[in-house]
Order: C-alpha cells, then sequence, then structure tokens
C-alpha cells in the first residue's frame, strides 16, 4: 500500500537524521539551553529578518497552541477562532482544560476567519450591557494554510491585524503547515511578514520533515516575558531539547524548509491537475500539499486496494471527497502511478454537485 | 419608573422575611448542617416525592451549574448545550474555567435541545476514527423554562432520557425559573418528573422569592458522593449555611414556592393576552412568567418613560421585542396600568414578522 | 446549650435586618449596579479614608481568596502563605483549582508569615539555575487577624510591603476577621493602613454581623481592571447584589462594624482575664475575638454539658485548647455565667506545658 | 569538559539511533497506533511478565506525572508527596495547573514517604469535623528511585500498596531513573513487582538511553479507560508516534534497557568506592547511578577546570556536595581518569560534618 493520507507517515528528512547521528555522541546542556538550540534559534530569526522575536521549541502543535493561549489569555478571557479551527475540533478540549473559551465563529468552506467576524465579535460585547457575563474576546486563532488547506493573503492578514490593534486583540497564527503555506502557488505572504502581522505563531515542524517539533516565535514584547516557565509547566520542555535544535537547525539550513515544502505542494498539483483535466470536481481551490477531489464511491473503492487516502466528506450518496497528500518524502514515480491509476478505474461522467454536504473529519 | 425588567428587582418574599427575622436570633452550627436546612431538604424532597435524592443548597445559579457540571466530568469530557444555554453565553466562561468544554447545538428559537441533535452529537464522535482528538459528549445540559421561556414536555424530557441512557449520558437541568415552568399553563411535568428523568437538576430560588440561593437536587447515586467538597472548593458554603435553609424552608412551607409563580405567570399571561388582542405580535408563545411582544420603536419609547423592561431582540427597523416579567412582587394594578398604557400608546397597525432578526440580549 | 465555637451562630446585626425588611420591596437593578451598593462603597471609601481604591462585594471568604488571587497571578506564579494560612488548608483546595501552587512557609504558632522568610523564598527562586522549573513567588497571602488570632504591627507590614516592592510581589490580605483584629487591644494598624501597605485586602462581613458578604478592597491600580469578570465567572455576582450592599450599609454606617468588633473583643478579654486569674494558661496572647485557654480534659467535658466551645487542639494526654469565641450576639450576662462556669468546675492545679503538641483544627 | 552532570548530555543510545535509521523511511500510522509502538509495548508488557496492563508512550516526565494524577483524580483529590517529590519543586506547578493540590510530607533526607505518613494523614483526614474543607486525600506519588538516589524495598512498597488499600487511595510511582534503580546493587524490586503494588507506574526513556519517551503502565483496571483523550489534552500525542515506540522497542530488546542502567551504575559505585576511600563522606549511600561526595570547596574547583558536575547541597562554608552521574554513554576510562583526578587534587583531612545544611537543587 502506498500512503498519501497525511504528511506524517515517513520518519524525518534524511538531513535532519544525519545531523542528528553526527551529534548524537557530543554532550550538550539540557533544557534547550545548548548550542545547536541557540543556533537553529537563530537560523529562524534570519529567516524572519528579525532579530527582536523570541524562538522556543516545544513538542507538537497542540502543545503550542495551549501554551500560547494561556500563556496570553486571563482567565476571563477568551479566543476567537473559526468553528474548524484545530483547537475547536481535533485537541479533545486542550484550551478549555487551561481554563480558557474558544469562540467559534463560521470558518465556511475555507475555515478562514476574516475582520468583519472579529470586529462584530468585539462590537456586541461590548455594546451588550451584561458584558461582563459573556468571555471577553481578547486573541484571534487563525491557521496558515487551514485545515483546508486555504490560505490568507497579505491584505487579508493586514485587515486582521488592524482590527486587532483596534480591539485589543493578540493575533496568532497556527503553522503546523507554514511551510506549505509559504510556498504554495499565489501566496503572497513571507514569514517576514508573519513577523510583521502576529503577535505570535508557531513554525511547523511535524508536518514539514522533522520527526516532531514546532518553533514558536513570539514578537509583541508583551508576550515574551516567562515562556519557558510555560513549557516547563505544561510538560513540553525536553530535558534533551538538543532533539529540537537539532531538527530546525538541519531544516533551517540552506532553505531547506521551504524547499522541501514547495516540492511537495508541486507533487499535489500534479494530483489536482491531472483530476481537473479527467473532469473530476475538487471540493476547493487548494494551494498546498492537499488535494481534495470528488469521485465515485466505486472509484475510490478500486484506488482503495493500493492507495491510502483520507475520506474528507460526504458529497452525495455516490460520491465522496477524499485527501490525498504530498510531503517531503512522496517519490514523483509514486505520484505518477497514482495518477496513471485514477486514470484508469475513473470512468466517471463529470458531476454537478449543487451543494455539497460537508462533513469534515481530520 | 415601575421595574417589569426582570424578576429579582425586590428582596425577598415577606414569608422568607419573616422567618429570616424570627430565627435570627437562633443560634445554629455553620455550613448546612442546621436544623433548619435540614428541614428544608426534608420538605423539598416531599416535594419531589423522594426519599432517596440529595439536596444541597449553594449561593446561585452560575454556582449550581459550574459545581454539577466540574462534579460530573471527568477532564476530557464536555456537555451539550444549546447554544442560547445560561452556560454557554451568560457566565463568563464559569464552565470553561473548570476545564470542560460546552459543545453547542442550535437552540433555535425557544433554546431547546432535543434528543436527535444529543443523538447525531454522540454518534457522529463515536463513529470519527479520530476520535480521541475530540472532547467526549458527557453530559446534556437543558434549561426548565429555557432562557427564551420555553418548556420542554414530559415526552421531550423521556426522549431525552433514553438518548441519555443509550450513551451514558448525565442529564442536568438548570432550573432557575424552575416554580414558572412548573406552574405554566400547558406544562405536563412535575417535581417529581424532574426527579425521574434527570441525574440532577437545581431549583431556583433567587428567581422565584428567595433573595439567593437555589437547591441542587442530585438523584444519580453515582453522583451523590462528596459533592459538599465542591460546594466548599467552589467558594459556595456559606458559613451562616441557615440563610439559605431559612429561604426554602419558608418556600417550601404550604406550596408558596408555586403559589407565587403560577401567580407571576397568571399577571404574564394578561399582558400577553392584552397585547395580542391589541393585535400586537409576540416573539413566541411563552407560558412562564416572561412576555415577548414586538411593538413599533416609538410605542415603546413612550413606554419607557414610565416602565423599565428588558430589549430583547431588534426585529426590524422600526420594530423591537422587548421582554416584560412578571414575579411575586408584581402588583395587579401595575399590570392593568400597563396594560392601559400599551392600550393608549399603541397605535400600531398589525405587522407581519417574516423573518425575525434575532439578536437576543439578556 | 450555649453556643460559643465560632462567631457566625447568630444571624445578621438588627442594624442589618432593619436595613433589608426596609428596602425589601424597593426595586432595584440587579448584580451590584443599585444605590444601595454605591453607597455601601462610598461608606467603606470613607471609613479607609482612601477614594481612589476599588470595592467589590462578594458572598464568602473562600470566594474572595480565590478570585483575587486568579485574577492577579499568572499561570506559573504562586502564592506564599504560612503552612496554616485559611487557603492552605481549609478551603478544599480552591486555590489550586484555579491552577495555581500555594507555597507554604511556616507560620508558627501565630500563623504569621515575616519579611525575612518572603526574601528568603524569593532569593531562593532567583537564584537556582532551574528557576524556570520551579513556581514562581508572585504574592503573599496573609490574614489578619491570623488564623490564630494574631496580629500584624504596623511594622511588620512596613516589612512585608517592602519587601514585596523589592520582588515584585502583590500583597494580599483576608480579613475574614478584620474588624476584629483592627479594634484589638494593642494593635496600632488602621484600615487607612491596610490601603498603605497591601495591593488588595477584604473587609470581612460574615464572622462580624453580616449573614454573609465581604468586601474586596482593590489598592493597585494594576489589579483593578476587569475584577468584575472574575467575580460572575467564579459564581460570586448576585442577581440581587442589594443583598451585599445592603449589608455593608449597615455595617459602615455610624461605625457599627468597628463597635461591634470592640465589643465582642472586650468580652472575650473578660474571659481571658478570668482564666489567666484562675492560673489556666492560653495556647498564646490573643488581642481579639477568639481566646485559646487550656484546660484539663475533665473540666472541658462538665463545662461541655451546658456550652459549645471548639476544640483547638490536643495539649497533653490529659489536656487540650479549646477556643471560645465572641461575636456582636454574643450576651455579657452569658459571659458572666460562662466565667464562673469555669471557676467552678476548674479544680485545675496550675499546669506547664512545655512544648505544646499543636494540631490545631478549625 | 567532560560532563558528569546529569544523565542526558548526550543523544540516544547506538540501538535506539539504529532503529531510527532504519525504519526512517517505512511509512506508519500516526498517533501511537503503528505497528512498532505496538511492538514495543508487547515487549514492555512481557518485561512485566503482565498482558493485562495498559502501556501508553509520552513524550517526558512531567506529561506523565500531570497525565496520571489529573487522569485519575477528581476536582477535591490531592495527592500526597515527598515534599522532595519531582511534581511538589521541580515541575513549575504543572499538577496545580490541572486543578489539584499536593500535599507534601517530610520527605527526609533519602526523599521516601513511608505507610505510617500515609496512614496518618488520611486517618486526621477523617477525623477532622470539618474535613470537606480539606483536600481529600487519594493519591501517593513516589519516585522510584527518588530524587536523591534512594531505593524502596520490596517491603516498604508491600507497605505502602497495604495503606492505599485501606484508605483507597491510588499508588503511583515516577520511574524517570526506573533502570536505574530495578538495577541497582541491593535492590529487591522487579518490574513485576513495580506491576503488584502500584496502580500505576511509568519506565524512563530520556534519562535511559531515548532520546525523549516514558512508558506509563497501567495496572488498575479503573484507571486504564480514555487515557488517549487525556494524551491528546495534554499535548503528549505525537502524530509520529512511531518515534516513542522505536525507542522503547531498541531499549526492551535483548534487556537492553536494564544492561545499560547496570552498567552506568557500576561506573557510578567505582567514583563512590574511590571518594569513600579516599576518605570523602558521601551526602548518603546511593545504590544508582547518582553519587553525591562532599568535598572541599577549592578541591571541587580544581575539578571544574576540566569536569561538569551538579553543585548539589552547600554543606558548610568550605564543603559542598557534588552530584557525579553516569549514563550508557560514560566511558570507562573517563570514570578512570575522574577518579585519578579526585585523587591528586584531593587533599583533604577526612572532615566530619555532624548537620549537613541540605539546599538541594536539580
Amino acid at each position: 500500500m502506498k500512503l498519501f493520507n497525511c504528511d506524517y507517515n515517513e520518519g524525518a528528512h534524511p538531513a535532519v537524521m544525519a545531523l542528528m547521528n553526527e551529534t548524537n555522541m557530543q554532550q550538550y546542556v539540557g533544557y534547550g539551553e545548548d548550542e545547536i538550540c541557540a543556533e537553529a534559534r537563530k537560523l529562524i530569526k534570519k529567516a524572519c529578518a528579525r532579530e527582536d522575536v523570541d524562538v522556543h521549541f516545544v513538542v507538537g502543535g497542540t502543545q503550542a497552541n495551549l501554551m500560547v493561549i494561556s500563556h496570553a489569555l486571563r482567565p476571563h478571557e477568551g479566543v476567537l477562532s473559526a468553528s474548524s479551527g484545530h483547537i475547536n475540533v481535533h485537541e479533545t478540549g486542550a484550551v478549555e482544560a487551561t481554563g480558557h473559551k474558544i469562540l467559534a465563529v463560521d470558518g465556511g468552506a475555507d475555515g478562514k476567519i476574516n475582520w468583519r467576524q472579529v470586529e462584530e465579535a468585539c462590537k456586541r460585547h461590548a455594546e451588550d450591557e451584561a458584558f461582563e457575563h459573556i468571555v471577553k474576546p481578547k486573541m484571534v486563532y487563525i491557521s496558515f494554510p487551514t485545515e483546508n488547506g486555504a490560505l490568507y493573503s497579505k491584505q487579508e492578514l493586514a485587515d486582521l491585524r488592524r482590527v486587532c490593534d483596534k480591539w485589543g486583540l493578540v493575533l496568532f497564527a497556527d503553522g503546523a503547515r507554514l511551510g506549505y503555506g509559504l510556498t504554495a502557488r499565489g501566496n503572497d505572504v513571507t514569514l517576514s511578514d508573519m513577523c510583521d502581522f502576529c503577535d505570535a505563531f508557531y513554525i511547523g515542524g511535524t508536518k514539514v520533515g522533522a520527526l516532531m517539533g514546532e518553533a514558536v516565535v513570539i514578537i509583541n514584547d508583551e508576550l515574551k516575558g516567562d515562556f519557558r516557565y510555560i513549557i516547563k509547566q505544561k510538560g513540553g520542555m525536553l530535558a534533551k531539547g538538543r532533539l529540537l535544535g537539532i531538527q530546525f537547525k538541519a531544516l533551517f539550513t540552506d532553505n531547506l524548509y521551504f524547499d522541501i515544502a514547495r516540492r511537495a505542494n508541486e507533487l499535489a498539483y500534479k494530483i489536482a491537475d491531472a483530476c481537473k483535466e479527467m473532469g473530476l470536481k475538487l471540493l476547493a481551490e487548494s494551494p498546498t500539499n492537499q488535494q481534495f477531489p470528488i469521485m465515485r464511491n466505486d472509484v475510490i473503492a478500486k484506488l482503495g486496494e493500493k492507495y491510502v487516502y483520507s475520506t474528507w466528506a460526504i458529497v452525495d450518496e455516490k460520491h465522496t471527497c477524499v485527501r490525498f497528500c504530498t510531503s517531503w518524502a512522496t517519490e514523483e514515480a509514486d505520484v505518477e502511478e497514482l495518477i496513471a491509476d485514477i486514470r484508469r478505474v475513473n470512468t466517471s461522467e463529470p458531476a454537478d454537485f449543487k451543494e455539497l454536504m460537508l462533513d469534515v473529519k481530520e
């Protein structure tokens, strides 16, 4: 079976493994205060074109989210998120477990939240006579790209920044797949822009070539203090912190992080383009490494004999939307073979799905 | 100004005050272990027609909710609630502050949650491959009556009980205005039924004649243990616990709690009936002490010179829905005067509001 | 039986009841935003000789403590407390339930914490290489008077203030029995001093004449914002907030709060003086309304036929320390009778207890 | 510089790295549900000689502790721990952040808690009239070996088990250095015994050859349900869960985990024996890979030019206790060189330290 179901089926990129092997017997101090972590932080700051940001390595995405959110909010404050936001649906209530309400707003098909929704939520709260009986919006959580593979434009981020400034909100971006977003077709946002628009964000390693690990970047000075206490308290501070530093050093040397993400995107586009050529509909245009073609169930079943994919949404009785993911580890030959196989088994007439019954799963 | 905006504008019912005055200089032990609390508990059990339930007095409704919910759930479990549920919108994130997610489902215009919604939520969770990444539904929270004045029928409660049993959920009812619900026109649910259908519920005192205080009734044996620890931990155990016992003793002597609620309902119906007679539309048929007529804004403004009401929802540019509340303290003469004044200032043509723009506030 | 076991055996002071009765049928807006609460806040500010403090009414002492502490601390910060501090031993982990560690230091026999202990704790933390692995001390919690009836002198408070300023700590005083402390024999601290030395404290009502209720006074501007959200979230905001305003208005009119506290102290001194005259030892000199004589167990048993007291500590096999409490409700005649009865049954030889085995209970 | 300061200075044992390299390009499903994790779990169960236990892999020790504790306790329950327990001093309040109080008891010089202390705490709680005002003891947390390198005997564990059964407590062992404990000189406890005596414990990987990772073993059926939800909620579920499975598979193949621990212990004994031979005192007899010799400050300074050690405790003005740690990565030649160097620079007369001023740091 060939796995196209997600971007974390293999171990780490060979360059990461090489550096791990090479440094394995070297002695370093613990808890992320070693030289390799320092080098990795330096490389990330350089990629951000910012010297004045703080970079912390944590073990995973749920951790990065719950740490930043509980670090930034006071007890009565909540975080605005698209209803499909990862924190709202797929982290087993991790944010609520730290005491904070997620204020969900409709994320629509693309899973994005726009500045008008933030404005509306803040205005409604401020104007309510009983405002003290209602959780105070204090943060906006976005995913870049979103859980559905969509991107924010530079203008959209600038608009969110503006409305956050107006109401005194913190803007935090979940970058579990940040690499795929920044190197996507049509994207106009850079890592440096992320620093300009966000108070904090994280650069995902787990899904972009690392074994595990995310780099939290804190830009807002008011959020910088004492973050390492939070990492320790939440169980995210590795004794052998080097493990995180090594991976990010490898990924941020010679642009590797971006190169492997771009390559994965391009392989994904091949799949998407081939599907469209065959007359298959896509759930949405996705500019990143996840593609969501809609196929007849019997076609999918035949593909399932050889490939593993994610079932993303039930479209109608006869059609389903599946997700194909690529990653640094995807072989071009496998993509060609997949496309050939789709072409072979797909005998669908072009269908017209007026209203997609979305029942998205990840 | 005459206040019709809510049911907590006055102090306590005279019978409550009388017992407080009468017992003021008597000495009792503290923390709810005195004889008056014991008598009050006995009276409530009798009204429930159940000897095998536990009764605890707590200071307020938000407290009752957060205590029962955090007492019953394990860290990864959440509570299903109508989106308009009091815990979801008007308790400043009190439940999340204890670590639990509220799983909101559409409560519609009446603020009710039905068994199909519970079934659907549990089924969806159970069938999700990534179920462990999603908060586990473990409790259903309902309000009786709801925040919008609606009631559950006996059949609806039986249906909720059945689906809760099927999926192993706890059914908990917020009875902040329970008295008004149980004595409402058309209601077929009794206090004893509440015990049959719910695992726990509370009998609201604050809004039905007491100065403050709610009586939590726990029916499910598995939820009984150690609840007093939770009351103490959350700051709800009064040193002079007698204060709560006195009030519930007075209210549950000679059926007072139900008599004053029924009387308030009837005064509310007078307002509703008069409005309908004048051709005014109501937001919804409300069988309890809250009525929601829709009036022209200039009519409302004129009434506002003499009466205080709650602005409940913007209906359209020219019309607003207001809430008039009655209580044990409402004078029949004041109701008559209010009706006469509405009649005098209302010159509206009967309007037809096809789609109500609900923007409900409490 | 006559109860001398605590200061919350009766209802409220008659002046409190009178104002409650008088205003019972008046209509007020809810949630503490009514005129009576405003008047009460004004009277308290006047008693504090400070216009620039915020005053909030909450239902009880555990609530006041958990609200102020969770309001002031960030997740990784903790509160220094005497090991015998109420928050550390008698609030069922209320503070920990909000996520914060109590950093207990030895409170000794009097239950006080001194500036050297604070200095030592802060210094040790700051100098530890692994300081980020250790909860950061950020607040000092003191009780005035302490749980054992002891007081801080003005100099001791000034010293605590100085060390708190040095290390950036918040100083918070639990004033559950503040009235008894401020009117005690030998006390040199005023309500206005409390404002000068503390960032926040609360004025206890429950144990000094009210039915329930404490007035939280916030002096530090940085702690003022959004406190009402916290009150609501933790379940401490009464719909009929007037109930708290009425009580504090009555207590802070014509110096009543201090007069009844002083009178209770004086009755307590009578008991203490008589005991000493009979050669009985006291656990400690207590300048407030709690007295802790040590008696032979058979003497205590005889007294127990007529009086209720608290068993405070086992002294040795034959002797026990008991607590007698007075309050606004204590009759002078009852105190005289108690003294006469002690005199009658006490036939102890003066004992010498070298090392008291303290096993304090409240 | 040669590092002897802790047991996490290097990367992973070569056998771990080999398996990581070997499997790097293989595709596995995520979140710990892959075949390698299954194999690792099987190997651990075999080493435990128990088929009926649950094994979960988590990222670190603080995580393992906070997960098991918050999973097992209800909100008002607390955990008994030695005052020097890792959860009480070096996890930045991780347990309190989940809402639970740590009930510290004096751990003495060895950091152990004995059955009498547990009995005393439970009895005191049960007999207190105000027991509901006090956190309920529900768990005993022990470290094996303790933070000070001491071990519990089989009899001591049996005694703890008995008292836990009597009072209904959960016994949980922190095994961050479990391998060193089980293979220590004089130890009579086996992995299988751990399963017999504990309700849950964890097998530390980070400090015994892994890059990171601990294996939580749950024996008590009542604690088994839903633990994976907790892992996910607390941010401990790796997408590439294989990373943990690989490491434990390697460590539990051919007894590697125990062999490398035993070897490290033996190198540590060499250091200890040499010190004793030179007349140096040890802080305590430590049967594991940590040794605590006391040396003159000038001797230590000279060693510090070539070696890194941990400063463990100030003994007196002229003497300090330092910690030397060995691990799988320690070279025998380096140990010989260290011993030779100590011999060379140490010119101390045998000292007599009557009362050790312990100010332990880690």
